[in-house]
């Protein structure tokens, strides 16, 4: 990535989106009403609720019966066992867990909380208790959406999503990609020579994160409706790379 | 933080930095060689490494004498014993290592590799094994910086020193705030109403991390020398929180 001046833009007026709405339609027509033609090398990131509810990603608590595991892990959490049954079916393994904290892997490799599975900033039909779950392939959706608008548009964009992600050792929380199309996610920099010729030591940069945080920081976190920010001004040189290349394998990890 | 917009522009032309230089000086200059006049709200992005040069923040690997301690920990995890004491001196204690890794908690909360001790990007002058510690202490250069810059110009900014981090559980590193001033480095969200009026669940948005992560994007991995970069267009409400406040104690820490 070398750029020098790069602009974040929130896209305002996005209307509410439903299971089954064409999110490329909608995303199209929201550019045209805010005359924003996207360019080469632009990067559309999107919060993750969005493409979960056009996904229709959605479980009504009132159909889910706990399994004993779940009751038992609710009882350790101090969650919803219907809930927390929920996030069992949508993980791979609990990580960590104590009051008010579940920490799982989920089945696409995320370590996070709750499985990302949400119950805030979600429509609630009369008598519903829905949640709503993550895309179901966050990367293959940026794919997709990557080819909609680049064919529209006649560009080659980069197209990320992104959620916010507790850290370890550290407090608040952050933006985070969970997929990404048409961008090196994570930028190799091996053998690159530092400013005065020593061979760096630092060698992959989580670029996806790095534009999921800073996307993050407009479509803030109460609510406000601007969950599709634009960024111009990178340009990059290596291949593209999908977010799966930002999850670190457990093998290989010291944390787990 | 309220924002539509938000440009992240990387000041072009900033000479090397040595110790003892007038850091607010070199950047007021450089402010004017770039025809930029800060704002109120903006907030200035300054890489780790130029506070610490200009702090003088050197330790040459020949004047060490690695401990017994230093030497053992050196020949598990594959390093130079004397760069392990300067770490292990830096450090409250060792999180985890193997070959080729060292996580220390640094002696100012972050948990981190090496102690943050640098070998790239760093002159070295002849027959010289420098390596480059940590700002001595970045909440407090963030806070010295913006005064010094709002005095200048007659303005209030934020200031943020980053860093670039390796993370648990995800391949890549991502910019991460050391310190910082003038703004919410932690914005609490707490009681705020999501869109449809449910209470919000995720409380706290680690902004500084996220400006952090955002401006690493320009600064580059590879030395092209974009240590700092101004940010315009966001707004906030809250108080002025530091750096400090981004550290999860280890007590509430659930991976230490």
């Amino acid at each position: 990535m070398d750029a020098k001046t790069v602009t974040f833009t929130a896209i305002p007026d996005l209307p509410l989106v439903g299971p089954g709405d064409d999110l490329a339609a909608i995303l199209i027509d929201a550019f045209e009403r805010a005359g924003i033609v996207p360019q080469d090398r632009d990067v559309l990131v999107i919060a993750q609720k969005v493409v979960s509810k056009a996904e229709g990603r959605y479980v009504d608590l009132a159909d889910i019966v706990p399994s004993p595991r779940a009751r038992e892990l609710a009882a350790a959490v101090d969650k919803d066992p219907r809930l927390v049954e929920v996030i069992l079916s949508e993980a791979r393994e609990v990580v960590r867990f104590r009051p008010g904290v579940l920490v799982v892997e989920h089945r696409l490799g995320f370590v996070m909380a709750n499985a990302g599975v949400d119950q805030s900033n979600i429509e609630h039909p009369q008598g519903s208790e829905r949640v709503l779950l993550l895309p179901e392939d966050p990367d293959a959706a940026c794919a997709a959406l990557k080819a909609q608008l680049d064919a529209c548009f006649g560009v080659e964009i980069g197209v990320v999503i992104n959620d916010s992600f507790g850290r370890p050792w550290r407090n608040g929380v952050v933006g985070v990609a969970l997929g990404a199309a048409g961008l090196p996610a994570l930028l190799d920099l091996v053998g690159a020579p530092d400013l005065f010729g020593r061979a760096m030591r630092v060698t992959e940069v989580a670029v996806a994160d790095e534009l999921a945080a800073a996307a993050s920081l407009l479509m803030g976190q109460a609510g406000e409706g601007l969950p599709i920010v634009l960024v111009r001004g990178l340009s990059w040189d290596a291949p593209p790379r999908n977010a799966a290349a930002l999850l670190r394998s457990k093998e290989r990890d010291l944390f787990r």
